[in-house]
């Protein structure tokens, strides 16, 4: 179990989906930093399921408290420890699965490496690790906004087949992305998105979809080659996201079928600066960002657990039938949106203080 | 500057294009591993460029010289130290370039950086760069090998816009691969491919491509959550090869459009253990290996220094024409394909000792 | 700030002296280990102030919740939260000293690092932030007392100018160091040292002492050389308890003044191992544990914050007289005992871990 | 095996007593910064033996060769490796040792933990792992002094029962230490120490002795609380130079005798700062620099390997007599004091830079 992130600005998360509560230990803030709860509650009420007609209908209220490392309303410069009790457990709609390992989810890798697993739900391998993820990503941002003007802006770009048109990297906010329950601000798309989320869970069953995010304001110089390039260290953060099957950043997967004399971005000045004209690069080169946005995109899998019967194998190897009862979530992407911010947020604050050593 | 990577097997790379020699100090190998420098020759020859008609014309022998922690043959379980000599040099090639940054190359981000660039060639954003990596993941591998009968075998799955067809996770071999100089197993496509590297130099001019990789007979188990996720690791170490603008794992983007029905990989018995009957988890739930094989796909960019006159700026905003002299690579990924074996060898030999611990 | 601490088995704390509460995430606990708050409570109560006639007259209850990774009292694997509320503030009682660094305080230096300073009390650096190591610690022990029968005993050595005579190394309790209030086993020492810390505080001042240490029953081969030997590790972990001013291991420094030839421990057969006939190595050599106790000592300086005038400048450097008010411990060795075992089960258990991968 | 250390400055380093080469790769020495083999020569000259009569006879030449991160005499930001070649190995010296493990000596616990040893000399345990050290401790160096105006001086301040007088911690230099081949800034001890070293090898025997170090001109704000406070860091540091059993900052074990109200250093102003009237601290609160100089004291034992006859057993438990043959050093103090100064200087590039990003 590896439940730390970062080098500078680091954290530490605890919890699973029905211990006595979530949350993280965050180190590395910088002290003098105007903090309070109400900051981090935002993008917790964001993350949290049972907002809207499309996600799952448990309501978690998810109130943060701030345990330590702020005093008066400002950062000491101590590690901010935060918890989230945790509410809303209902172990028993879980219970009838214990003997059969869902297809495509964790019970079966967990309990072969760790000889248990969590009696009910998914344990570590929850959503609800990711509470004190976002926690953590909350303050992230406002260091990373009040410092430096840094914005960070997720949203859905698809859902199954349905895509989102054009969006303007420059100017897209968060509000224009919260407009619609299923997050993508393409209008129409959104809409068609939403018929895909409701049929999938018609059909008990449930659907993928992609997150888009652009990080606009970021300085030159951010990124550590060899290893910990800015897009490396965004690919991990984003892996690490329940759920997630891929990353690729600027031109991506579609990139690699072009040619150099397509696919360079020329330099022009831009102000006091050199910037691109085009920007396939994704703001980064040779790892390190050059000052342009940059924008990468995380594919997520249908969830694992449907309520349609399935035909799988209990521990013991016997044939059966499963078919999840309770509250499952037809589509993560849409709550995803404030996780994918967070990771983006928890990797800039860690690479901007240790670039902040060159100064 | 961050040039290690791992926490139990663990490297640290040095050595840029045009230094003394380029290197790696491999920490964390077991004891009395047999280990030569014939066994780590191996994958560097597959590395070095000018081995066939596609590459570029540099000579580099690249004969490396283990410095310590091998004697009579065997690890002694400290550090083991390597080097590889450099000897063409030619810094001469790439002076005009010094006033002008390449698009899409680190040029400019490393001067932005750090105040200063190596006067000639790539500097440590070069390829050279990987020679390190290269070496110490010949020792990873044997190590994977020997121990756990782990095979990992990388390929060429796309040139441009040539894919490979169906290629047999299960038995596919590096022979195989090496059959062409493009790399590909697919003997069609391979001509296809070879085509559009020879079209894209002779116009002066590159192209990008695809390398898919799988990893047979790991155990159930790998993998740290809720950060060190196998895939999150992964993602990590192939981000972090030069050129890299995507990664996806098992079903990746394309699984971000099904329903979670048909993307479940239902679990049946297989001899003593439980398997899935389909893979488009790619060997991984919850970011632990179920022991089905791990595959994934690294998209690379086409290389960034091209022949044809590009408009661009130099340094001071003033418009140019810059083409660059020299020989340069039109297609990396045949070349890329032991680096992606290696940056998984080095991530599953971590992981595999971190696992150990809980035996 | 860091307030991570371990490799594998890993440590973060959080937490100052009037904040909500303090606490730890322990990640990397083995799953399937037997926990209770009540295992934990244990050397939580012994670190407590207030049990006797020696330390501060606070009454801090000190109740440990468990927050995560446990369930029907076995460890699933996942990440240890620990809180314990603050229920005994009293800000008010330090507030007089807010403008004057109290000499050989932290107050100083905080304020030079951070910019800012806990309005109240030490924060940070106040003795409470141990409350999150010796829960951790708690559990460490537990896990090498079960899996290896690793017992690990300190006891008070000195107190001021009064030393205790010689304990034995091989079979020393906790419980009959805890038979007297300052925690030296040798009964005519204790008396003395009691009297002199009683005769400190009447005087109001405080006086340092030293803890000894002895670990039994390791393996041989614990240690990481070059850089993470074990006799560094300790001497890590015991230099990061508050008001710690040396460490030594074995004959230590009295071992710097003695000739090779009665320092050297010569070997001898024991049962099916070969152990030492002495011990001055203090069971280390090469930075390796080599199966004999290992045993340190580690110096305490008298508190800084005492009740007599100290002449002294306010943060503006006008000259002035300083008198702690409010209730300060005049000597913290007896408190100390359980924060040395403490650190030592935490070195052990992480060096033990990554020890095991080469099984 | 962990050969890392530091976390921005950070250092790897390889090489064992009779393999091709010894070195290191420091990762994270800011760019621009004038390097030659010259800067690093001075210390790796002062680290070898054969330098005058105290020391073995070898004669080992220790030329550092800079492989990359160098250019035009300037460094790239990119890591510098290292290599010193090995010349003289003459491992038939040590042949007749290898059935019999040296006590207090490596061999045993190398052969435990590794379950192979280096077929002659010490391997990884030898002093000859220190050159790397050396080498990155003069980087390190190099860049204190010039950025910040550090400097670092160390001595023997006891060989035996031979103490040197008091020493003015501000303003020695290291050339005051290095008029006496045993490296004693009090001439007059430094005869006695000499004639100590010299009494102790016609008698093939060896002798410990202790090293002062002093840092002077740090700023207030060093140290990472609270697990890497300044002196948790020298501690681990210290601790991992072989032979060392003990280390104290400040008034260390003397001050564990003492009364608060003596010990405890007053403030005073000094020019535009607060500092103290005295420094009983040793420049260190609560983990922290406090501008202050930082002062601390190395135990080391006497060597292992002596020519005297000792009674051991072999690995098979047989009893037997052992006298070591070849040229072994009968003091290492006198070589130790630029290891000392390297690993003071490691510490505080690297907490210097920690600090920056809070700037």
């Amino acid at each position: 179990m590896s439940s730390s992130f970062g080098t500078l600005f680091k954290i530490s998360t605890f919890g699973e989906s029905h211990c006595a509560g979530v949350g993280v230990v965050v180190d590395g803030v910088p002290s003098r930093l105007e903090l309070s709860e109400a900051d981090i509650q935002v993008q917790l009420d964001r993350r949290r399921p049972g907002g809207n007609k499309l996600g799952t209908e448990r309501n978690e209220a998810d109130q943060v408290q701030i345990l330590s490392g702020v005093e008066n309303g400002l950062t000491l410069g101590s590690p901010i420890g935060m918890l989230v009790k945790n509410k809303d457990q209902r172990p028993g709609d879980y219970g009838s699965m214990s003997e059969v390992p869902r297809p495509s989810h964790a019970d079966y890798t967990y309990r072969a490496k760790y000889g248990i697993h969590a009696s009910s739900g998914g344990g570590r391998s929850s959503a609800r690790e990711t509470i004190g993820r976002v926690a953590a990503g909350a303050i992230a941002e406002k260091f990373l906004l009040e410092n430096y003007g840094i914005e960070i802006v997720a949203w859905v770009s698809s859902v199954g087949h349905q895509d989102a048109g054009e969006i303007d990297l420059a100017t897209m906010t968060r509000e224009q992305v919260d407009a619609s329950d299923v997050r993508c601000p393409d209008r129409v798309a959104a809409e068609k998105m939403t018929a895909e989320i409701v049929a999938a869970r018609a059909d008990k069953d449930s659907v993928g979809g992609v997150v888009t995010c652009v990080c606009r304001n970021l300085p030159a110089g951010l990124g550590e080659p060899a290893f910990d390039r800015l897009e490396a260290k965004l690919a991990h953060a984003m892996l690490s996201i329940p759920a997630t099957k891929g990353f690729e950043i600027g031109s991506g997967f579609a990139g690699a079928r072009m040619r150099g004399s397509l696919h360079n971005d020329p330099y022009v000045q831009k102000g006091d600066r050199l910037g691109t004209s085009t920007n396939r690069s994704g703001g980064v080169q040779g790892g390190i960002s050059n000052g342009e946005p940059v924008y990468f995109r995380v594919a997520f899998k249908p969830p694992a657990t449907i309520g349609q019967e399935q035909k799988t194998v209990d521990y013991a190897g016997n044939e059966t039938i499963l078919a999840a009862k309770g509250r499952h979530d037809p589509c993560v992407v849409p709550r995803a949106v404030p996780i994918v911010e967070t990771m983006a947020a928890l990797v800039l604050a860690d690479l901007i203080q240790i670039q902040k050593m060159r100064a």
